[in-house]
């Protein structure tokens, strides 16, 4: 099911992707090539979640695109624990590489966890050689399974959707004991080098705050083109909201900032 | 003497505010009402720098406002150490509002040292009772004159204009003793709560990286809406060096930022 209604225009499909099931999503023709592709990951702290919850997201960037989005249905926790999920989503990415998809036309979103293994996907696609996408938007990122961000106590209570024992929960389904400040878990420990321009949007009531931060701190040490927005007042994931006017605005930014970086190297219009 | 040329349609003059000789720029007449204010301080670890080596950065932020730029010679160290810079800015700040000025229609920018008292000022003004201004550009702020920030090791060799040592000297003239750890001195450990929206702009070059960064994160749990944006190879204040593409495209993103939230609480356009 979907959570929130798709509109009209926008036509989905199941397909397949690295193995998985994934879906496909499609604007009403618009006469142009339409060579662009988006790659989705969902959240859902690795354990939940699907490309349905978040279609409404993939199909609001999807406006900023002329092309398709393609959202995918990674292995879950705890059945299928770390790092089934990346090995999917590396999967997923290089199939869009070989069946022609041209990188500088290609870029990735996802949120919480799922921006954590877009994250993690670019990485172990640099490691092995691949070229990157243009860039790439990180909605709430979960990127330290450690809980070690201050704001997992400074915002403990002001989340409206988590106490840290609940991500701690989620987390350890998917580590399944394995170490979870490996820089492959936890991409606020890894060297960032190399990725695309990244843009990380995170609300100032999250638990996750700090994963957001720290991550843009990495990520520019390491010589990433990085712009991060903290949005006052806003949860966890607020742009899956939609009838928020936080939640449309930042959605807008998100795909703008896409869609100025396809086709490589340029400046923002 | 400018340090750069300034365009030909900059008028520029001498004026005083707070107290202290300021520059005032305008551009020619647009026939328009030309009630926005845009108060600039400039960098110089607090002991160098003038409004005129930085009056290019603030004739291309005014070109995004209608109205003019009052840039600030507020007073130097050692012979006029802290609080005397504060002083004088928030002297400033007051006497705009005082001169009517509607706090809806001003905007404060500034770089480096500048930045510092920028946040300063607005922190100062917000314990007085003033009414905040519509938004802040901090370009490569100055914000810890502890020099605690992680970049201070990681980018040392790699910041092309710094040394630790050199950041240590400027500040020790600056305070004087007084402790650099106090919120009114390094805003990176100040509450910020209730301050405008911040663009924060830094590069990746730069021994001053994690200020920005931990100054993003601070405002962002503090509620403070709140963009930064890293900048990859590019050193401090790299918006000074009028001859490069980073430095235009950062400037033309700054102006922007601020001309979209003039008139206060509004979606980017």
């Amino acid at each position: 099911m979907f959570t929130r209604p798709l509109p009209a225009d926008v036509d989905v499909s199941a397909t397949t992707l690295g193995g998985r099931p994934a879906l496909r999503l499609r604007t009403a023709p618009t006469g142009t090539a339409g060579e662009d592709v988006l790659l989705y990951l969902h959240g859902g702290g690795f354990v939940v979640g699907s490309a349905r919850v978040t279609a409404h997201i993939s199909a609001a960037l999807l406006r900023h695109l002329d092309g398709r989005a393609v959202s995918l249905d990674y292995r879950l926790a705890p059945e299928h624990p770390f790092p089934a999920a990346p090995d999917d989503c590396l999967a997923a990415y290089r199939e869009l590489l070989d069946s022609g998809v041209d990188p500088q036309r290609l870029v990735v979103a996802g949120d919480s966890a799922g921006a954590a293994l877009a994250v993690v996907t670019m990485m172990r696609a640099r490691d092995a050689g691949l070229p990157m996408p243009a860039a790439a938007v990180l909605f709430s990122p979960a990127v330290d399974l450690t809980l070690s961000g201050a704001s997992m106590r400074s915002k403990d209570g002001v989340d409206p959707f988590f106490a840290p024992a609940d991500l701690e929960w989620l987390f350890d389904q998917y580590l399944a004991g394995g170490d979870g400040a490996a820089p492959g878990a936890s991409p606020v420990f890894a060297d960032l080098t190399g990725l695309p321009p990244l843009l990380i949007q995170v609300g100032s009531s999250e638990l996750l705050l700090d994963d957001a931060v720290r991550l843009a701190g990495r990520a520019g040490a390491d010589e990433v083109a990085v712009t991060l927005e903290v949005v006052p007042r806003q949860p966890h994931v607020f742009q899956l909201d939609d009838g928020s006017a936080e939640a449309a605005a930042a959605l807008e930014r998100a795909g703008r900032f896409l869609a100025t970086r396809l086709g490589g190297e340029k400046e923002e219009s």
